[in-house]
């Protein structure tokens, strides 16, 4: 409570979203909930109702006086007209967005001359990117890292608050950029999601034979090539430029590995092939897990049966044995009534986890 | 038990095993099991005792009479050559391998003028292809497809004799001709695998706060890049030509995707970027699900704290509410305590999944 009301205190005034969609009512909710007074505005009449209803904040009137800070969470396309528009109508409040490319507004609105010195850009990295206010939760930047940008001349003070409501929404900020944003993003989320969405194009054509000899890795590979292509076009039109770069890397990667196995004989074909591979492992090792380190778990995989509940039992189970388990991934095939749960736990505990499992019944591999 | 009778009368032999490692070892124990005798041989005199130690299999001896059938399962590099001497030394016994390549070894073997009418290839397509016997279990090929391979001369009762320990072990016997099964699992598999090496391999140069904006999505896409090098030189190194080609036509679309990314004033560009990004969406949409179809789930998020046993809570009560999960992945960020059950059901049973989770306290996106 007393960490609500510093939130409040220190904001001094209301938030106002500009923007009801999952983010923009998510940040409504989250604040609402620590006592700050949340104003809401959209283009759809409809979804600032909904979000209203939602709980995630109240619709402007003429009456308010200007916000304290304007959150701006509209698509990317409208971005930096929104942002224009916000620093423009209120003068003197901090103004922030939460698109997922930051430097292209950025430059746009230096580019149109405006003053910067109240805006700071900013990108919580937060899930999922679609679905309206319907899917809007308090809760939704919690643990996440939440993207700041900012340049030489930004006043302290707005960037304070702007991080203060980061960590009051339970992320994580960390300063970056412009630039090292979007080369970032460009690199951990464009590039896949590029390269995921092209891998499961290659599949249209396939024999229906050919799609049921399908396994964990090409399911695992192009899960994410179900995202929503209008938004993507966006994203990514948004940050050209690094990914354009990223794409000839790796279309340069792809084409020496494709020639070293196209010509095994000539001179380092092999080593090349095994080195890329090789580098695969080493750059998969880099990808923080769920304690922010490299650490790697031991898997453990238990059969379980189709049946509701087995699943449960086995991780009531687990937790009646005080292991806790670091992730879990189920595996099965086409047809099969049965299957394996992937369980992974630290390397300390997977042995007596596999001998208390099996003596419960349990078959693990 | 009449099951395993009618096999082991099928059989009317004994099954000879070489290669006594994850695969080799698994066959042994899923047909002891099933009363048939086995018996074992590997290289290594410490592999082919810990085998028979597990219960895969007894080592050969020279009383023993020519096995009925011969399973390879030695490493893809060695298959030819292991074939050819079991063709040779066991001149009236039905051999098949289980190498993840087909056209490679079969025509090396025709290359090498040996009669192949008692040689039926066949990969059973069995989660991971390392580990030792120590790994090995009788269920490993249950409800997996196991391609067989055949051609023209092939006589009826090897193909049938293949087909039925496929089926005995759980498997789901498919047929296909070596080519066929070489480009499928080029496409579903060797593709995937080098496509999430090389995008991994990207991330070894990145700076620590880039990797650390990770997120699902770039952890799904490079998960199989970390699979072991050596075992896939030689996977790719048999596949070359299908590989080669779909390593081609992938860069093809890479290219033109950059390009018109590059380039987004010329014709058509936008419109290329949005059909590729729309392709991906119909691509893996033809993956089939847990039940053989290309049926899609509605998924339910799900708030969970990182304490051991509360994931087991969840799904217990899901078995309660007598309600299937189709599929359940969790999702969390560096440093989080807290995390997200993404949990797959019916469409028809998810509104009041949801309904039901809600009324006992769980927080659902």
């Amino acid at each position: 409570m007393s960490n609500n009301n510093a939130l409040a205190a220190r904001v001094r005034g209301t938030v106002h979203v500009i923007g009801a969609g999952l983010l923009g009512a998510s940040v409504g909710l989250g604040l609402r909930e620590r006592g700050v007074d949340v104003t809401l505005e959209d283009q759809s009449p409809t979804t600032v109702a909904l979000a209203a209803d939602y709980g995630a904040g109240r619709l402007r009137t003429a009456q308010d006086p200007e916000p304290a800070l304007v959150v701006v969470a509209t698509p990317p396309d409208v971005t930096a007209d929104v942002i224009e528009r916000a620093l423009t109508t209120y003068p003197n409040a901090v103004v922030t967005d939460v698109a997922s490319v930051k430097l292209a507004p950025y430059l746009e609105l230096l580019r149109r001359g405006l003053d910067l010195k109240n805006y700071v850009g900013s990108h919580p990295m937060a899930g999922r990117e679609r679905g309206g206010a319907i899917m809007a939760r308090a809760d939704l930047f919690v643990a996440r890292p939440w993207v700041i940008c900012r340049d030489h001349e930004t006043p302290a003070e707005a960037l304070a608050l702007v991080e203060d409501v980061a960590l009051d929404l339970g992320a994580t900020p960390l300063e970056m950029t412009p630039e090292e944003h979007d080369r970032s993003v460009g690199l951990v989320s464009h590039l896949p999601q590029v390269v995921s969405s092209l891998l499961a194009a290659r599949l249209i054509p396939a024999s229906e034979q050919a799609v049921g000899l399908a396994g964990a890795g090409l399911r695992d590979t192009t899960r994410i090539a179900s995202s929503d292509p209008e938004l993507w076009v966006q994203i990514l039109g948004a940050n050209r430029a690094p990914v354009v770069e990223l794409l000839d890397a790796f279309g340069k990667d792809l084409a020496s590995f494709a020639d070293a196995l196209r010509d095994p004989e000539q001179t380092g074909a092999k080593r090349r092939i095994a080195d890329l591979l090789s580098s695969g492992n080493r750059g998969v090792a880099r990808i923080p897990g769920k304690h922010g380190s490299s650490e790697r778990f031991t898997s453990i995989m238990v059969l379980i049966d189709d049946t509701p509940g087995q699943l449960g039992r086995l991780l009531t189970e687990l937790g009646e044995l005080g292991i806790n388990m670091e992730d879990l991934r189920l595996e099965h095939s086409p047809g099969a009534q049965i299957g394996f749960a992937e369980i992974a736990v630290l390397p300390e505990v997977a042995e007596r986890a596999v001998t208390d499992l099996v003596e419960r019944g349990w078959r693990t591999l």
